[in-house]
């Protein structure tokens, strides 16, 4: 372990700048508002781009209307590296959420400019738009529209506020969805040799535990049900007694205890698995205190590493409801469920990262990507994927999400010095 | 036992004239709409004063707006005989529930006046004004104005559509609120020697089981929540692992479980005892498939025949609240509860009833009402109280409501000879 090289404090001033300019381009309250292929995007965009041409980075735009600014390489004919991440956000969220992960990779790119290092590969640092599923119900727009995974169906996703589809949204933006819709790479997918993320985490694990980086090893995976239905069947609450009752509520809450008690079980023997259920609710027009209650729709969401313990724990909870009903003579309407698949990163470019981390000095975990990425999309396109986490203090997708500057930058440096060793 | 005297066929017709002849005043899409203190009520009850007075019966109205239809006895002196329900009905709802006690009623008096039959004390069926919370939110006003049982604050309970408060509708429906407010009884307790009550069983216990009447041995009370908050914490559903959440869905699934565990248990001691969460939802504003839930609400409902199972229960409630607080580190926020007192049965009244039924070879069986009735505020109020049920096809509080009038004809025959006989 040798004793790192400090590095210039010009760039964590630089970071710093973008990082506040940026906010305020974006402020909405005591967060951040940057919807997916908004104006407000596009002008976060404009604004990285001629920061990036003050210190002479080639820039451009895809047909996704992502911005792309590189250092050309030694070797242009190389396949390139990529780092980079999204620019949007939730509604009233944190400042940090992808903007890290581009502020970063620019922060390279103006580091290898003012140093004079020519990297071996051209270093591209990307922008992505519309990572955040918020605004038009799915996530990864940007990096899905790169690698060609969009469909027509996806470009009529409607927003959440004016119910216009994504489409029009793009083409405002400058993208070009006629050509997304083919659903084509729009590059050479073998001319991108890593693509390299960084980001904070979106969990507590870090924080929690005093470590200020993480090297991701995997990114979740993940099936959703919006709406799942258990169907009983109402009567008067005092009337009717225990045995003739087909109450949806306890069968539900039944059927939630038995899924967190299996939860428990997966984890015992090893499993990645986290289940979740965000919303429950009765029959709003129907319910009262003194009605059994005949219907409970709630969602159900499990992620995992592991494609096998995601199909193998939904067969469980489908067989649980089968019991469940069975036994209390309700019944469970399943609506289709949404998957993603999980992605592992590149075991070659962890320890790539690993052993950037050792040299430096720098405290560091492997840890798993609860949260989703676009990172997972390049991995799943067959790029070999690397991803560098920053703690962060108060939990993400809100206005209080924390994360300290030099946290920031030693993940940085890990980045640099990644992108100039690949 | 000796066999059943027929009746004439003519008490049958009566009724199902009675009966239709109302459904018709109040008929509304499928069912019947009678809201408390109405103008239907008000007509309702007009309809069945000039049937009353056809056949010779006295009519008057107490202070309340309910209206008295009395046979004068032999010693007109002596405490009387009340019988009764009431005629209003939630929206939408059954022609029986409430009204067929009335018309019962109506109908042994009419009987003994087309008989020339004297009974020994006075005979007044009553029909009350005023039973279903659904209209002011509060159950019971005809019958706890009479008791004396209505407080200021009662009187101005706001109409579920107007929001206009219940003293403009007492008023316009020819009842003196200023005469209520003061909180008296309008007639002395003890000129009542016992109230009788035929309805329509609103559970499925004897359509069930095969028989078609009941004999009421107690009328359970309850407590009720309508909304109990679980308090977790909110977070990304993919990022943080399962021991450091703290989810509030998971947190109520786990409380119902154990509720209803220890339901079973109190049910398999002996006690009587329903419970109800008949409404249950996170938090619509900010709920989401991939947020860990910070927030549910739910509503929680005992019922009993026994105060201190009611007690003991919520007790046994308020414990689990507590383990499950400390072990998942949430918190549960009880509103204020409202309480139903439980009442029993006179237990000579009861035994009376079951004599007539053993006497008359009528198929009975004896049955708590899980659902409240007038008949426990006259309880309550220290009038012997008794009630029959009748059985029903189709629950309750629907349209579907059903009853045979062969049912109905021997309740109401059991009604008869018990009026006689007291």
């Amino acid at each position: 372990m040798e004793a790192r090289k400090p590095i210039d404090p010009s760039y964590s001033e630089l970071a710093t700048a973008l990082f506040e300019h940026i906010r305020w381009l974006s402020h909405d309250g005591p967060g951040v508002t940057r919807p997916s292929y908004s104006d407000v995007e596009t002008g976060t965009l404009a604004y990285l781009e001629k920061a990036a041409n003050a210190d002479g980075l080639e820039t451009s735009h895809d047909a996704a209307g992502n911005l792309w600014m590189t250092v050309p390489g030694a070797d242009t004919g190389r396949p390139r590296v990529m780092t980079g991440s999204h620019v949007d956000s939730v509604p009233k969220g944190g400042n940090y959420d992808g903007l890290a992960g581009v502020v970063a990779g620019l922060v390279c790119g103006v580091r290898m400019r003012r140093e004079g290092t020519v990297p071996g590969r051209s270093f591209t640092t990307i922008a992505l738009r519309g990572e955040e599923s918020a605004w038009f119900g799915k996530p990864y727009l940007g990096s899905a529209a790169l690698l060609g995974r969009l469909t027509e169906q996806d470009l009529s996703l409607k927003h959440r506020d004016t119910g216009y589809p994504l489409m029009f949204y793009m083409r405002e933006a400058g993208a070009d969805p006629q050509r997304l819709a083919r659903g084509e790479p729009l590059i050479d997918l073998a001319s991108i040799a890593a693509y390299l993320e960084l980001h904070i985490e979106q969990g507590p694990i870090l924080e929690g535990s005093g470590y200020p980086l993480g090297v991701v090893t995997g990114i979740r995976g993940n099936f959703r049900h919006r709406a799942v239905r258990c169907i009983g069947t109402t009567g008067h609450s005092g009337a009717v007694p225990k045995r003739m009752r087909q109450d949806a509520v306890f069968a539900v809450a039944d059927l939630l205890s038995r899924i967190e008690e299996a939860w428990d079980e997966w984890l015992a023997q090893g499993h990645d698995l986290v289940v979740t259920t965000g919303m429950i609710q009765t029959n709003a027009a129907t319910h009262a205190p003194s009605v059994i209650p005949g219907e409970a729709t709630f969602s159900l969401e499990a992620r995992s590493e592991s494609r096998e313990t995601l199909d193998g724990f939904r067969d469980a909870v489908v067989a649980e409801c089968e019991a469940i009903g069975n036994a209390r003579g309700v019944r469970f309407e399943f609506d289709q469920p949404v998957f993603s698949a999980p992605a592992m990163m590149d075991a070659r470019l962890v320890e790539q990262l690993v052993n950037i981390c050792e040299r430096s000095g720098l405290r560091y975990i492997r840890v798993p990507s609860g949260a989703g990425h676009d990172a997972a999309l390049f991995a799943n396109a067959g790029i070999p994927a690397g991803m560098i986490f920053v703690r962060n203090q108060h939990g993400s997708h809100n206005p209080d999400e924390g994360m300290l500057i030099e946290d920031f930058m030693m993940a940085t440096d890990v980045l640099y010095q990644a992108a100039i060793a690949i």
